[in-house]
């Protein structure tokens, strides 16, 4: 191994590029993170499943240097064409580093019995899932579910648009929206139905108790079906001549209001 | 004028491309908007300021064809080719439209005394720009003011990300933060910087009278000398792991609270 990687074509490369497909994910089973954000959360809250990092010759991020080193986890140096080779990214940061999985079972998203967790149905835009789970992650989940047909946690955008939210609170993936409603409803967890459809006004939602959010595809939302099953369906109301918010808008206005419910209960 | 324009280089639609440019926009005093939600709004808010219509054919917009008959706006038929080259996107939607500018007088946008107004100080992004003003627009503000040095109003991409909210609301461009801060304060508005540095928290902030929401810029947030100039500096809580919530995000979360706190005033 060259002190410092320059061959972007070399097969170490090209085999971390291909991570940028699902294919390739999930038969190695690793996923790229870009960026220093990204990567220190990583390092902080789960080192255990970062494999290896990549720093391009002059990067300054020592800081996450010395975490990697105190982890025992290899760091590599490359140059800036090796980076842009490696990274499925327009702007490179001069950092990345490769991480196994982190999501959990939907039993573990579901073990901690208050408050309220973000499910996410056939979400398909990689922009609106992350930022949903870094407004989720801020507003204080407990956890996230995806639902099988929702866009694969690890593509490289959703990573990217987590913020670092990736690691900081429990993730499921891949069970069917059945399974996950009756799961939620059976550990005690009221199921709401985030949707323009819906009769019950967002300020008027009872978020008193522990809950679940369910929200829809950004382009055609919930299906009936799907809504029929929840507890009840809760619509932002849109005051002025706007004819809806988009997906993770609407998402963030939801988990803060139950923020804001919990802070309430909290100084009552 | 042919029946349909199929001539993806002559001089009408190279004009009309080149609105892409704020240069060609200021010079000509024209925009251009693309897609039936956009159109759609421009001709049921301000059809006097729709200057002509373009259609491909085969498209299947008729009720916006005759909204603009019924207006006496020309509409011009074209190919998909010419369509393609008159607006700044990679999925035409079939139907765009040429406008004059729909901004109004700082004055103008403060006339209104009640509720709340939001501020962009210094917003660069255009998909952020545009999402607070689709965002105000939905939770009930009574005007945006973006500030002289933000992103251009008639930016593409901020005209297709205000999703039509862009003809819903007074907006109000090209002054100076201090002198827009100035201007809400004397209309009787208590200014609330929306910043990560602000020691009030968002469901302690004094939302009960009128008030101007000021956000910053999406990377480095706003002054130490603008936060100054404000009565209130609020910050949204970060509940779990999450560092912060982007732009769009906090302002959509400050701009429902200020809804849900007029829905309790109105309750009450």
């Amino acid at each position: 191994m060259p002190a410092v990687l320059t061959n972007p074509r070399a097969e170490r490369v090209k085999d971390i590029r291909a991570l940028g497909r699902r294919s390739a994910r999930e038969r190695s089973g690793r996923f790229v993170v870009d960026g220093p954000q990204g990567v220190r959360e990583a390092l902080r809250f789960a080192p255990q499943t970062v494999t290896e990092l990549y720093a391009e010759e002059g990067s300054r991020h020592t800081e996450l240097l010395d975490l990697a080193r105190d982890a025992d986890i290899p760091v590599f140096r490359c140059d800036a064409a090796v980076m842009a080779a490696l990274v499925d990214t327009q702007h490179p940061q001069g950092i990345a580093a490769v991480c196994r999985p982190v999501d959990v079972s939907l039993d573990r998203a579901l073990a901690d019995l208050g408050g309220f967790v973000v499910v996410l149905a056939n979400v398909r835009d990689p922009g609106n899932a992350g930022t949903v789970i870094r407004g989720a992650d801020a507003a204080g989940a407990k956890a996230v579910i995806l639902s099988a047909a929702s866009v694969d946690l690890y593509n490289p955008k959703v990573v990217r648009s987590t913020a670092g939210s990736l690691w900081h609170l429990p993730i499921a993936v891949g069970a069917e929206i059945e399974q996950i409603v009756a799961a939620c409803q059976a550990a005690g967890r009221r199921v709401l139905a985030a949707d323009g459809a819906g009769t019950t006004l967002l300020p008027d939602a009872d978020l008193s108790n522990p809950h679940a959010w369910l929200m829809g595809n950004e382009a055609w939302g919930l299906e009936q079906v799907t809504r029929d099953l929840c507890d009840d369906v809760v619509r932002v109301p849109i005051h002025g001549h706007a004819e809806s918010l988009n997906l993770a808008m609407a998402a963030t206005v939801c988990v803060y209001a139950s923020a804001a419910a919990a802070t309430r209960v909290e100084r009552a």
